[in-house]
């Protein structure tokens, strides 16, 4: 029998999300992080899986932490590390984690170094400074510092500080073998092609074949979008879909 | 000892939502589904509590699908029911309820009838035809249908198609007693108002209190958002909070 394929296994590395505050819920707020999450793991190789968007709700934001990072390779939240009451998401960690939670001298000298000579270190502000424990610091020009537990990343809601948070952790990941892509602009609809690509990807399993309609000038077209890790399977799939679109093409002027 | 509450029961009604698509975890199109859907339900009274964006992967969407028609009263589904093989909705919603699947007549009669005189009704075309046993249509005037299964709506991942079917879905769900909101724009950054504004929503159980903060000219300012089923009791919270907001800009002016 074979040994596990140690490359394949390498080779994909995976992510979870999980976003948590009432005000994408309500749609009060339009999420700008999972984009941004999505676009970074993608870019060294991880596989953003799942996402979940959860309320300010304690056993809510521990469900989700714990569901995901006991699934996926890493996990990354946003919101609700700020200092008023609807901030709950460092203690929920530490919830889900079974760990206690306090003051980091850390994080409060980051506090302290932050207020310094503009504002007096009261009990609101040091809620930022709750960090669980065994935590480490994801630490940012442009705000208080997020934290890393075990697979968990949590960082802020506020899209400048979490990309601040992004940009940080990014290096210190275990990252993949990046997606390489590549976009075939077919000028009909999805109904033309649609067999025939369906085909062209069972002919090879090891890309991803994507399919997005979208409309020019009163006019059916598709965005074809294959994916693979490897750049010669790439090329291969990318010259059928090719002279796919081109048949089409010419049988339907 | 009392009946249950019969008017909460009814005040509150709530919703989940799944976004399905390779493209949005893959950071290539970013969402705009959920902020939209996210909307017209609080507009009608109904709490979106839980999102979860998945792949195109069958038993992925078959567990959302399960996990949250079980919690929520409503669920809503966007993306995956076109004609391409990525498109395996349709397919997914019927395994989570054990139901059958097939071409469904109503669906192949508005194909035919959008497709007369334009373009053939081939094996792709037809594929958005497919529509689980037992499901009700949810037609529109721009696009294929999606359907209704038990509590789940199942809807295009185009935005424009998409919200055409939360207009023909929305009149037809039983709502909850509208959330109304108000903000009070505070000048002055969270950590100045964090420990009296926890202390008002200890004051206020029957609001939900929200505060968000922002930047203007370099300086810390805070939406506060309060929201409640009831006129008067949000007014009350909202007179605690601006009394509080107007004492704390006089003391650090």
């Amino acid at each position: 029998m074979a040994e596990p394929d140690h490359e394949t296994a390498d080779d994909v590395v995976t992510a979870g999300m999980v976003v948590i505050g009432d005000e994408i819920l309500s749609g009060r707020t339009k999420d700008k992080n999972i984009g941004h999450v999505a676009e970074r793991l993608t870019e060294v190789g991880i596989d953003l899986r799942e996402v979940r968007i959860v309320p300010d709700i304690e056993e809510m934001i521990v469900e989700a932490v714990n569901a995901l990072r006991a699934r996926w390779t890493h996990v990354f939240t946003s919101g609700g590390i700020g200092p008023t009451h609807d901030d709950i998401t460092a203690d929920a960690v530490a919830k889900a984690f079974g760990v206690g939670i306090d003051h980091d001298p850390r994080a409060v000298a980051i506090l302290k170094a932050r207020l310094a000579g503009r504002a007096e270190v009261n009990e609101a502000r040091l809620r930022m400074a709750r960090i669980p424990f065994g935590a480490e610091l994801i630490e940012v020009p442009n705000g208080m510092p997020g934290f890393r537990i075990g697979n968990v990343h949590v960082m802020a809601g506020v899209p400048a500080v979490l990309e601040a948070m992004m940009a940080a952790v990014i290096p210190t990941l275990k990252g993949g073998r990046p997606m390489i892509s590549a976009t075939i602009d077919a000028q009909r609809g999805e109904g033309l092609i649609a067999t025939r690509l369906g085909e062209i990807q069972k002919a090879h399993p090891a890309t991803v074949i994507g399919s997005y309609p979208y409309e020019r000038d009163g006019r059916y077209a598709t965005n074809i979008v294959v994916r693979a890790r490897d750049a010669a399977i790439l090329a291969a799939a990318c010259a059928d879909v090719e002279a796919m679109v081109a048949d089409v093409q010419a049988r339907n002027p």
